[in-house]
């Protein structure tokens, strides 16, 4: 099997979302097992659910058992090295959105090579790459951050649409994948810097 | 294809729905962008469990794209019209109540059709009405209204089962489509009227 | 059909699990409808996903509708016989965790059958006791207890790597399946009486 490096991108999403995913566990005053629980639902739920809506069985994980590894892995430097990695928040932030750039562009190659259409694979992209937060927050019993105030899944629109149609131009497929992923990561922190937001209820006095 | 009236009510009920998902998302401080998620959830929810647990794949959402049109249409009467909609609130009760009735038909239909026996398309209709709700508020992080006080549900079983009796006496299908709605509109608003509950929790003095 | 001891342990299995979803839930205020919509999913939910996952659709409850009639015993025996049940919280721990036991079994077994990897298996079998619970508290709006300070998950690993040793001893299948159940009761009471846990919360002195 060829790797080439947006699979590594891909495994560095991974132990990212999980390290995300087992900090707001702990933070949660959930324990260890459960730390575990919540870093593997945050790295594998958003490509679950795409598996599922598009009748893609078994679901990813359970024949590529390596991802098991990766999210070990990323728990157990979040639990390990706890205070550490939280004094690292500027890379973790920029790993993040590594992350939900390259999961954007799985899940859109995923759903396109089982035939579907670019529309439902934009929405299955920007899904696998979000909805994984979504029910670490779930679980978590807080309200969807994503769905409060940050600008998370824009960019991956966004990004997604601009892969489509670099695509369909024929240009290679690491330049646009390259190209989507600067893309996202640039645009999240122009929106982060200038407090864009899509909320009708923050002050922006 | 042939558009019988069935296939109208769906829309206006996938349509209400969505409005129901993005006022409640709105009200609870969500973002536009999450608004549009539980729009979503809210409208296809109860029908993407029914058909991954009767292994339906892909979900009908995938191949019908034509309900993301609808909830579009819904939200964006939601947002724009927000505080308006909110005072058509016993228009809004009524329609919500179509929508409820019209997609126990269709997932009872639909899992009829699959092969499988009236007990499971009983449930599985009723799932498909009212899981929307489940769903929408599990992710807003309140606990599930349906499950607290309000017959909502209890309609549609006894709707459902009528039209299973309607059915198999060979009358014909828009009549009991007809017959069922209205029954499940009927239940509900004397349910509403009278303040019917099946809560224990209930003061009744 | 041969129906053996471990039949007979998965029906208590499901109604003492449904009677747990359909106390937590009049506990947490829901009305009866609710009180059994939670009472089905406790009993159902973590098989549910675990079919799910596996590809395995419908899933197993869709056929074996004499889910539906256990499930209705235990929330019948649970919502009528409220006080008294809560008098034996012994009894019905130790039925619990019965429950978990042969839930891990059954899942494992089902992974095995459906030829995936025993490491695959045992994560289902785990999956397939646990998540009901974890489900049921999502829904209920409070964050799963399991997370946070109950040995719960860990004695059934521990007892799936055992059933998958003696199993591939070729020792009589019965005789497997008692001892792993015997295990997870063990340790599981042990962890109780000395208030084992693996949360970094607990104050220990």
């Amino acid at each position: 099997m060829d790797i080439n490096f947006v699979d590594y991108l891909d495994i560095i999403g991974t132990i990212v979302f999980a390290m995300s995913g087992a900090l707001a566990a702990l933070n949660n005053k959930f324990d260890y097992f459960g730390a575990l629980v919540i870093a593997f639902v945050t790295a594998t739920g958003g490509g679950t659910l795409r598996d599922l809506f598009l009748g893609a069985s078994p679901v990813f994980w359970i024949h590529s058992t390596e991802y098991f590894l990766y999210i070990f892995i990323g728990y157990l430097a979040a639990t390990v090295f706890q205070s550490t990695v939280l004094r690292f928040r500027k890379t973790m932030f920029l790993f993040d959105t590594i992350g939900i750039s390259v999961f954007t562009i799985i899940g859109l190659e995923k759903t396109l090579g089982l035939g579907f259409t670019p529309f439902i694979a934009l929405n299955m992209g920007v899904m696998s790459a979000v909805f994984g937060g979504v029910l670490r927050d779930v679980l978590s019993n807080v309200p969807p951050l994503i769905f409060r105030d940050e600008i998370y899944a824009i960019p991956c629109y966004i990004g997604g649409i601009v892969y489509l149609i670099l695509r369909s131009t024929g240009s290679p497929e690491e330049v646009n994948q390259l190209i989507t992923i600067f893309l996202i990561i640039l645009i999240r922190i122009i929106a982060i810097k200038r407090h864009w937001t899509v909320s009708p209820h923050v002050d922006r006095t």
